[in-house]
């Protein structure tokens, strides 16, 4: 069909192919979910329904993406890996921090009564996504020590914090 | 805390800012939903149940996020505009287009039965999302013109089609 | 001819190609211009035959490129402005500002006798360049008047320093 | 000093900084040579002066810059390689093929009579420059191997035709 006069505003878009040869992660992270936790009554410091629930959300998009080989979760955050020699996409950042990040993000939701039955979702979550490339395996396996790393302090603290709050009876703020 | 010895990996990100003064359109994109679209027999050409849908989507993300000015839907995608000045996270295409999108998706899923009610949603949905800058008020303008020079060729051509299908007893092929 | 098996390393070049509708600014900088100007024995504040060279490396700039539509230099450095129009190397953002600072140096190393007469070049001074976009008519006169603010203030304080270190007889770090 | 209030403009500059971890390689390449050649007298198929003035500027570069470990030349054609891990100009890709190519270029003018006596440089050359990563040792040793597959293709068809040009006395076109 003929191209509208318009058409040219198309040329306005602008290359984002990831550079070859180097893994390519996409890492999604809720959105405030300190308050979406609260809301819901997330079980401190670790809520199984909730963690369940991002595995959930993780599998169907490593079932849909098959170049992804690899995923690692923690919290309210998920890393997606993906193989260095993918053509997904033609290695386009936006399509490919979008795309997983908009199907985490809907399996998310419509699994949430498998995993919090009577509890109501009482709003739409949302993650935000971001691409990161790692030209070693080197690279790659400190990022994800680096995840983890994260994850062990913060899980220190909270367990440490939530058990203060639950079982001496203090206040958050005390 | 202590920073671990694999923090270096933050620095692995990459800088990708909007440039400053121009219109930041996010435009969020239905992955296909042809199929999504038949599996759960949206009404051809125009399912009026999935276009308020999308709306409902596109009204939650703009409540959301105020630097969002206008909004442009049609059929699966739909176009937020952001404010030129805007400095919403520092104008970074990353988390503009994520966030955005997933925000949409997630409204998607939500709100799907208050549009279809007895019909169950089969599987969860996905949106791409993307970036595009545009420089000037007519810039911009034509871009909108564009989206909807396209949307009017498309329903032109489906309200044909789908005439003669639906009402002429054709199949699909024919 | 047939392609090596090394062909594939040109895929790992990356596209930069500039925003459309947006002014192109490619603006080259003298390298340690302070020492060059020392080993040359640049009359200070101003060095008449320093700024002439400057302007004739400029000129021929301009000459060659024909999509300049305008240039503004002081001291040691200079702005070349391309139409917003421009598809000369396709808007490649590399292409425009390595050609175009290569030929600037490379003409101000050629004319250098034409201005210094029997003053040797001592050795071959180096710029840098950078591209920079300015999407609006107001964008591109403030960013010239910043470069014009600059000079002047520049001026200010080197008129009235060398005023003070050549008529009062001070040393330079009085 | 105070700030003008044009200063804002400074922030339409973007960050280009180049991947962690990569071998980073600037090329720089002869602009129009073919011409260049041809009106001072280049000797075919190889010019021997003009090949050891590139070697000569290509000497000055890594002399300049430390972290260029690696420089492989042919033609009108000169490659550098940075340190995987340099941190020079904070590996912003536009300081880094600029200043290279400008230096490089600077370097080529500054010594042309000590390669070419009595023949008069009739205009100033241009190079352009780009960087291009590699994020393995083997994609970098590829690199290599595709710019000596090139050139020695190159070589065995100029050699050939020059051969056939000059020895029988054929014309250019014949």
């Amino acid at each position: 069909m003929a191209k509208s006069k318009f058409e040219y505003v198309k040329t306005f878009e602008q290359d984002d192919s990831c550079l070859q040869n180097c893994w390519i992660v996409v890492r999604v992270d809720g959105k405030a979910f300190h308050k979406f936790a609260d809301v819901h009554g997330f079980v401190k410091p670790n809520d199984l329904r909730a963690l369940n629930l991002m595995n959930r959300a993780a599998t169907l998009v490593m079932e849909e993406f098959r170049d992804i080989c690899l995923a690692y979760g923690q919290s309210d955050e998920y890393s997606f890996v993906l193989r260095k020699d993918t053509i997904f996409y033609n290695r386009r950042a936006s399509k490919l921090m979008t795309t997983i990040n908009s199907l985490f993000t809907s399996a998310y939701v419509f699994n949430w009564t498998s995993y919090f039955g009577p509890i109501q979702l009482q709003y739409p979550p949302a993650f935000d996504g971001r691409v990161v490339l790692y030209p070693t395996d080197k690279n790659l396996r400190d990022y994800l020590s680096w995840r983890q790393a994260d994850v062990h302090v913060n899980n220190l603290y909270n367990t440490a914090f939530w058990g203060l709050v639950l079982k001496k009876g203090l206040s958050n703020t005390q």
